[in-house]
């Protein structure tokens, strides 16, 4: 794996996705705002997805409860475009038992790298993107990461967030907690 | 898995095979007796195959010497056959490093289980089927078989018609031998 | 696995360790306060710990750095005492290539379970302990622990400290910070 | 793994075993000649024998009749000595769920290497030694070997005595058979 540890703290460029499944309307990081991220960029007939990115998002979304930590599907097709179409990629969903959202990454008008993979300039799939709640991409990863390691990253981002909740006074209808 | 040990030593009903992948020609059973011959029915879709049934068909092919023993994979698709057709098959053929031939089970005109599959009244994917030297269909394996299982079924097969050979009087351009 | 999380803060009871391997002089949770600190009970003839506990407390102390995670090994043996003792544990740390300490657990006078395994009520082997910085016990986990999980339980109690030590102004030799 | 074919028909050198665990009575190549023996060397304390080696010979043992194929570990220790003992062995057998016969290699005088581990001058633990039903060693296999591969061996020996038996007339208590 190749993995980037990012500092800035700017918000990260939209998701472009053209589709969603697995959602009731359309996503967006700004919407997800306030919760981790964890999008999977991947493509249904790469062997190291299947065998590996998949599973692994499947495990974040076990390990964390969804009100910390969204998990999202990328289906970023740069190969093969003909066989990775949208019914395609519903016939995995199904066969794959995937839950969570996945997005179909918009294709391009000027090449085979779709819109968002463009983007975020990723090298191939799996690519594993971490977002922390207030938005920013905080870790790109490239290939296999281990599941201890991405554990251990997301409860980070997690605990970034909690904390600064918990400094922060915070009120609802009824009353504001220090 | 659910394993059948047959003893019936008649040849098999012959592959309906509507095309083939990786190979130079139209192949059969009839035309492969004297080898043993290991067939994985597949569907590019189907989890178990992809994790398990095509690593097994090509430790097969890397065990055992292809003049002992022939694998072929057969496309028995019979769901979402849209998007598990003749191109698809190609692009999971590239990506997943096939390359032992491959046949597109024939596909029915009445119903959605191809005609192979229905000949073998197999049961899903992965099926494996063992023929002998002879071309009987000796074993028919639904689901995860054991590898060492699987070895020692495959090596029983070829003792057998090396020890037919070495029974029988050989003979080749030049000499025969007892 | 069953795991217990555990919500009182107070320091736990101190290890009882008879002697130490692996380390320079003795250890106690009370010396490693200010450290996540995870502790691995095992004994060297329990497959699970061989086969899942002894390789997942290496990933821990691979994945996380020293300065803020300290394993510890822990063979508390309450079965086969006469084959366990210290010439044969030290056999084993050498062939298993472990290199983090590994303390031997006092045996008791009354009976086959040692002195720390009694006094934190383990059910058996492997057993996790997970300690947050103040020295408080916060998961006590039997059996086999998803890594997923083990990396996000330690990260989480990385960051609180973390997170307190940035709250709190921090003093060296030279100056102090906010 | 490194693995030496052998062609060699004669009969292999006979076992040096001190003491039999699993056994009713003393067991030798000799008395077990009309089977094909795997004899699996090992050391208890050896990582790759743990997790290679002893699951290997278990599924070797459940693959094949036992009528047909014999496994015996092989205790040959080589260093540890003090601490690989019998009664540590028995505590190993015991944790680990082995039932085929185990052997302890008798110890040399001379050095650390015992008798049966110098005689087939092995490189080490573990090592898979294959007899055919003659007694002769036909597979002598140091280290990892694949499970499939090991299948396919046993197999082949298996139907050598196989073909051998059927050639030859057999007779029993009410007929011969051709």
């Amino acid at each position: 794996m190749s993995a980037r540890t990012l500092d800035a703290r700017s918000p990260a460029p939209e998701l472009e996705v053209a589709e969603w499944r697995n959602a009731r309307g359309p996503l967006s990081l700004a919407a997800l705002r306030g919760k981790v991220v964890a999008v999977y960029a991947f493509q249904m007939l790469c062997p190291g997805c299947v065998s590996h990115g998949i599973p692994q998002a499947k495990k974040i979304a076990s390990v964390f409860p969804r009100e910390e930590v969204e998990v999202l599907g990328l289906h970023t097709v740069f190969e093969h475009h003909a066989v990775m179409g949208r019914e395609a990629l519903d016939a995995f969903i199904h066969e794959y038992r995937i839950d969570f959202p996945v997005g179909i990454d918009r294709p391009s008008d000027s090449g085979p790298v779709p819109a968002t993979m463009a983007r975020y300039q990723m090298r191939g799939t799996p690519t594993l993107l971490l977002f922390d709640r207030s938005g920013a991409l905080r870790q790109q990863i490239f290939g296999m990461a281990d599941d201890m390691q991405v554990g251990a990253l997301v409860a980070q981002l997690v605990s970034e967030g909690a904390n600064q909740a918990q400094a922060a006074p915070r009120c609802d209808d009824g009353a504001c907690r220090i």
